[in-house]
């Protein structure tokens, strides 16, 4: 069963509501990071806004920021901290035309699929949802997305502990899988923990064995780096030859590493500043197709608050843009479960199984 | 790299301890169900009593029981709601042959793997644990119990609610995988409900789509169950031809479903007597080497507490009984983690994910 | 501010949809613990059945039951394992009077509690709720329920392992804030070690220090009820003057003890027979108008299954039947939570916190 | 029963493994923020170094840094991103004399507080552990620290949506029981979204009633905050009487929030850059004597990583410093488990109660 995008069903623009609609009002930002009164703020879907009696859609979009019409008519969605005083910025706090803005969240919803029955016993996803489908789609949704789409995967540093889920990674990494990665500095010093001392946290990936004095080994690994002043660097010099970074950095897969207060180190390459390193990180997500979050309560919401239900491509059409949330914990993954059903899927499951099921489901492994 | 059974080491006898160690003392049971005072309870390890002189080991045990001295010199392992007025119950609650009891803990332990450092990081197993070598280990375990072993699985409902899960189990039981197996009512009815209705609460366990009045399927496959009088006549009256059950009662594989107050039905083959239900599952866990617990504290922990870390062969070999716990939940598989460390191998994922790794890693899918 | 009970709003049976119904169906159950097919089976909500042209209630309900007409015209609800051949089962498988059935689901709803936005944050109940008009509720509920109602406490046996929680427990049940108790077997042991030996599991209830051989005491205290052929005659017999079970005993507040698989001992009142020990809970719950469950999956669920959102009190009044859930776990709480709002409230927190905070706000500690 | 703070016993440098021992060795660091190979990394516990053929205590310490030898011969410990080009930088990674340097671990463990058992069944702390006496002691605790000590507060986001909790926070920074603050753009936005609105994140804080649009109440007290330019002025522009923010700003409380790539906003107090917010927070945590961290993992790790077990006065003395880890999440607590015993007390309840708890305790609410 080859997979299919969804078609993306627009509005109807020439219904009452639409027609009859007001113009969207704006109001200048008053000072640079400040919205003016009664802003608008975005959430996941496509929203539109009549300008000069036409509706536009806001391109790139993602939840919690305002929407700036700018000098060539289009418009863009700014976090507000970003915002320059002057910015036009976009008023209006309903969804259904009554002030110029429509918010479209059914733009992929399958009539069929809706649910009749209402006496229905389990809602939620948790330990004991099914997930063999969830895993058949996944499959084809990446086969199709390798050739058609761009891959996005954000993880947390216990991806790196297991021996196997770190080689499923590498595989996914060089045959194609990743257009991208985020994680932190965590993600990055003990993958190369691994690669130089096979070790994380100074016991062994594949055997448990505990090292002597093995706390040092991440230590050791961040000084190492440092003073080679990046990570290709390191890699180069000690000859590293594989994991997560490896596979990065050998394929020309970009990746943003963000810094917390949790870090030793940091990595050279680490963002310090949190809103830098958001910046940097929705610039990566503003091309994906897919976002994959793996074990990172911090990353996956960050990630997902900064990821649209949608992604309009060069030739301009809609897609949807799927995200998916794997956690060992359901309380993790019920953080970002009130997204459009058809673009958030959340997996409960430690995700070094995941990770392999997924690496033997393409036939890598 | 083929599985090969750790050797056992017996006490060396001829130490000064053992030599100048009393033989225990007895007393009589002084009612049905009671043990005498200052009674000896029983550990997961083998432990050795002198009689006349001699060491004569507990063979069959299990945690927090009596121990009798029969009158052919042999001694049994009794639950004390299982005791008999008059039984020689023995005395004695030191370890160390004090009293003539001694119990040996490092039995199967191989000093190469004690751990020098004791500034250890991560002591526990969570879900950051690497499995890597867990599941290795295991594939050769369970290609070895296949042929010289007897493995006995433990679940919980949930496992049936997954469509691949399922399937993976019913596999390994058709191949030899499963010489035994134990779960509760749930289990039992939501196995015949996805066999018959393809649904799980009425959940499709594949698309997961909910039935029109499905939370009425597993009380209707409860329902035509109790009327034909037995699960064998119900998989033959309706013709079911898939699940756990279906492989069990297909390839002779015996299975103790066991009730709770939690329970609708039951199913005719459930003990309700939760005391009757925990004889005939230690009738199971007598004849097992490895048992494996899957995503339920109330049948893990009721296993654990009867399965001891090792198993006397009819050919008088001492072998390590193995244990494992999987489970999504740390808390849960923490709960059985005080044991011998050979014997007892705790997994924090989802169990659906497991078992088809497992299947997967013997070849079966 | 003074508890007020909520009114029930009567169906409007002058409606066409009730005075167009057909009577309701019923046919013989074929066999002793067999429903005919088609059978209709119970939820938590007020049903009513059309007989005779009258709409008739079923008063003492449960889920997953099927009903019963009985000669003398009144209804019994009926869980199907007790059906006996020849009994009048309700048929119909509709909610909305098709089939002369009617389940009335908001008849406590008030109208103004109503949330009016769709675009809600946070629906679930997890840790991060506010719980502090819920305990202000709690507090006024139970004074209220004191003079009026019925209380029963359903816990695990984790709640004994708090010298403060065991305390306040004990202080609610003096004070006339208990009147029935449920648990296992393991709930009434460990109370009864922590009164005998002041540990649980062999730890100090307040020091947390471990006796030596302390693993001895649960089973030294089973063994010594045991002997004694019941609780309350160690109870006298041992002088135990402090704790859960004692204050029970000792204010004649009836207690079910069910047995499980898990079990060491039992006590001589732990009923073994998982379907008896149903039978013997559900005679608590009948009496009941407030449900208390504390910190056990196992029981709360099965209460949850027997325990009604409504009671018709002994003038007619129909009144709801409160439901609590506290656990540590989302996953425990979040299983009982597709119940009518105002009948069932789940909170996220360590019991033993809860319970010492409710006897504070009661004025007891 | 009065607090008593327990005596510190300092090592005794006449045996003969610290007369023995050669002094420590060092080496100038190659360029900043990087450390020569073989450096010493930092523990939780007092280190003692050998200089000159004298033992030193390096002062403030922190867990996993260097430790630099100064021109006037104290020690500093410096994270190994702020060494500077030439510090003198101490080698060795033997814990036990050998090469100079001593790590006391048991500088306050009292002797008969040792146990005994080795077969003990409940090690870890859970949501099933005795909480009792670690409340009281906390209770004498903060009182003897209100007098004497230092007492710094580490909060997740999830503390200021209870109506209850904020408000016995507030009472306890009111009545001199807090000495610093920190947390993250979250705890601040959220604490005064519910002082401005009474909300968080749009649902009340007692009545949990969802206000309509409420999603953008955070955002609006962001952008208001943002406009006046800083904290205390929005409380005083916007009148604010209420919470835990308005608590420090009043009452001269000083506060640490650091952002993260989850964050809106930020608040203009908001340290952007992680490192140079864990310069800040360790900081407050240098005169600190008694941590507390509330549900959040992400701040309890960065604590505690950058707390040790001890604190030396002004006046030379040396005592522990107190470090309290509170989750609903024994996987959280359990993170931070592996510490002097004295010196870390995990619980695991909902930080809602805990904190109501203590202030009852402390006789302010």
């Amino acid at each position: 069963m080859a997979f299919e995008i969804p078609k993306y069903r627009h509005p109807d623009f020439m219904q009452e509501k639409f027609l009859n609609a007001p113009n969207v009002l704006w109001e200048e930002a008053p000072m640079d990071g400040v919205a003016p009164e009664h802003y608008h703020s975005t959430s996941m879907y496509p929203e539109y806004f009549k300008i000069n009696g036409k509706w536009v859609l806001a391109e790139e979009s993602r939840m919690d920021s305002s929407v700036i019409l700018c000098e060539d008519g289009h418009l863009e969605v700014v976090e507000n901290r970003n915002l320059k005083k002057g910015d036009k910025v976009i008023l209006g706090r309903s969804e259904h035309c009554e002030e110029g803005i429509y918010i479209h969240v059914n733009g992929f919803v399958d009539e069929k699929m809706k649910i009749k029955d209402q006496f229905v016993f389990r809602q939620g996803r948790s330990r004991e949802t099914s997930y063999a489908r969830d895993y058949d789609k996944l499959f084809e949704l990446l086969r199709y997305e390798k050739e058609h789409g761009n891959i996005v995967w954000v993880m947390g540093p216990a991806f790196t502990f297991d021996y196997d889920a770190r080689r499923a990674m590498q595989l996914l990494i060089e045959n194609g899988y990743a257009h991208g990665l985020m994680g932190g500095n965590a993600l990055a010093t003990h993958d190369l923990e691994a690669a130089y001392f096979n070790t994380a946290l100074g016991q062994d990936i594949y055997t448990q064995e505990c090292m002597e004095n093995g706390h040092y080994n991440h230590l050791d690994v961040l000084n190492k780096v440092r003073r080679c002043g990046s990570i290709p660097k390191f890699i180069d010099e000690y000859k590293i030859d594989n994991g997560i970074v490896y596979g990065c950095v050998n394929n020309n897969v970009p990746f943003v590493f963000t810094g917390s207060i949790r870090d030793d180190g940091p990595m050279p390459e680490v963002i310090g500043n949190a809103y830098e390193g958001q910046d940097a990180m929705r610039n990566l997500v503003r091309k994906s197709t897919t976002v994959i979050c793996l074990a990172t309560m911090l990353h996956t919401i960050a990630t997902g608050n900064m990821t649209p239900c949608f992604r309009v491509m060069e030739d301009g059409e809609i897609r949807p843009l799927y995200l998916y949330t794997v956690d060992a914990d359901e309380f993790v993954v019920n953080k970002l479960l009130d997204r459009g059903s058809l673009a958030a899927t959340t997996m409960v499951t430690n995700v070094q199984d995941f990770i392999t099921i997924v690496a033997k489901g393409l036939g890598l492994m």
